[in-house]
């Protein structure tokens, strides 16, 4: 089974969740989220009504054509309001994670799809993790878990994220290169996925030569280090076509060298069918990587594009 | 009238401008080559062969469907081989980018579109630029031309090009920013394009609020000055949504700090179709952005999907 959290209830979650469910017929789906919530966002506009079945504990009873559900907690929908931060919220997201990833544990789920959560609310309930990632981490145990981003023939890792630019530059070395390297193509084999690893550059046109910085020659050195030990790497390759390269198939995915280099390429070439994907843990997470859109919570104007692509990937990669 | 620059003749040069300007049906073209090069890349599989009409002095006799060319040096197709550096092909193009400048001068040309030259038989021929861009310098005397790309709805400028990451990081400087923030903006006037010019952020998710970086402040600053002093500017935007939302038509164009935030954006949306503008000079420059392509030089392999943007665009901006 696929779990499919339905994250903050006050945001645009349930209603994506429901919408892009419509697109599959299968039983393959259990949402985790609180009965009252689901009923309830079935009368969001744009949302098609349909049965909602309470799974039992070993998923059993799945129907495809309905909403099979984990029925987690007690969170009513008429207890908070949507668009609005609010601990309760928080915790009954929290509380949908947590259960999927026990029953990931218990071997009933393979892969968990995440509708998104909020930072502020998840502060206000003292959750101490600012988002799925470092929730994640914990729940399964993972010090450092790898985050690549999908989109098409695409594939994207990050050899840093939430750090300053000139501190990504720092983070460029031998050593950190060396450790994922390998990391991204165990994960890469783990998902079935083969081909070259690229590795990009980090100065425009890979340096030229050394003409506009020398990293690179810090990045040969590992990709060539690399190759020796029978890893299928190439690079530095130059930013400005190895996105492109990618998308032609030409590799299996880009380890990218700071959080924009790699964001700039997914979301600029298809924002709403980025789809973020959690790996190195034993149950694999995927997810939309946009917001709670606390803006345009509940009534019908979501676009569930990023979710439907979440939900795919889901299904490639659970069986 | 439009000059079309055939680029170094033993590259893809003369193929995708044939190619190219089979879907346009205009006396507005008017190819820089020599007459026997033209002849013979008529030849050239994929190539349909049409009528060579020699332009007069004031180009009074062009004709639409015709191939209007002006007839420039005496370079003969046999005397170079397709795919190799050569001085005298890098002298003939630069002859004919030379003569489409003069006759920018004269005000017989409004916009000048080029195709590729190859850097390496420049350097044999002694020609001391590096490419079109200093070349354009050179020869109209305008000392620092700006350059954007545009593909679709997405235009994009630099705040820095050719020089390392971390020396383009030192280079977001209040001084800069104020002076290419109004050069911008006054291009874009020129150009008839409307909106609000976005200055991309430096940092992932412009550096949160000063958690990953804190370059962000002397963008605001110089924004925010920028703005009293009238100008339509915003940012900084973060850099995994502002290329987006340019495409989405909420700016104008975006302000890149860096090579490679600009390069990777558009090239990984649409690497064909990708036209670079040369901009505050007397004539404008447009430009496909990809090389000589001497490996498929006359085989009829070319792509002129960029050559044909570059053309439609130098249409939209001729009038």
């Amino acid at each position: 089974m696929i779990a499919v959290t339905a994250g903050d209830p006050a945001g645009i979650g349930p209603e994506i969740t429901l919408k892009a469910l419509q697109s599959f017929d299968t039983e393959s789906f259990a949402v985790y989220c609180s009965r009252d919530v689901i009923e309830k966002a079935m009368d969001i506009p744009g949302v098609t009504r349909r049965r909602v079945n309470v799974l039992n504990e070993d998923m059993s009873n799945a129907v495809a054509g309905d909403i099979n559900i984990v029925d987690v907690g007690s969170l009513k929908a008429d207890s908070f309001v949507p668009g609005q931060c609010s601990a309760e919220c928080a915790s009954a997201a929290y509380s949908w994670v947590e259960m999927a990833v026990r029953d990931s544990q218990r071997g009933l789920v393979s892969v968990i799809a995440t509708a998104p959560v909020n930072k502020v609310s998840l502060r206000m309930a003292g959750i101490p993790y600012t988002g799925h990632t470092e929730m994640f981490a914990y729940l399964t145990g993972v010090n450092d878990p790898l985050t690549m981003f999908q989109v098409d023939n695409m594939r994207v890792f990050f050899l840093s994220r939430h750090v300053s630019l000139l501190e990504a530059i720092r983070m460029v070395t031998y050593e950190r290169l060396m450790d994922y390297i390998p990391r991204c193509i165990r994960e890469l084999d783990r998902l079935g996925i083969e081909g070259t690893l690229a590795v990009a550059a980090l100065n425009p046109h890979a340096g030229d030569g050394g003409q506009f910085g020398t990293e690179e020659r810090i990045i040969e050195r590992a990709v060539c280090d690399s190759r020796k030990a029978g890893l299928d790497v190439a690079g530095p390759i130059g930013a400005d076509s190895v996105f492109h390269q990618a998308l032609c198939g030409k590799y299996s995915a880009v380890l990218s060298l700071y959080h924009d280099q790699g964001h700039i390429a997914a979301k600029t070439y298809d924002f709403n069918r980025t789809v973020s994907l959690t790996l190195s843990m034993n149950v694999l997470r995927v997810s939309v990587d946009h917001g709670t859109a606390f803006d345009i919570a509940w009534k019908g104007l979501a676009d569930e594009t990023g979710m439907k692509e979440t939900l795919r990937l889901a299904l490639v990669h659970s069986s």
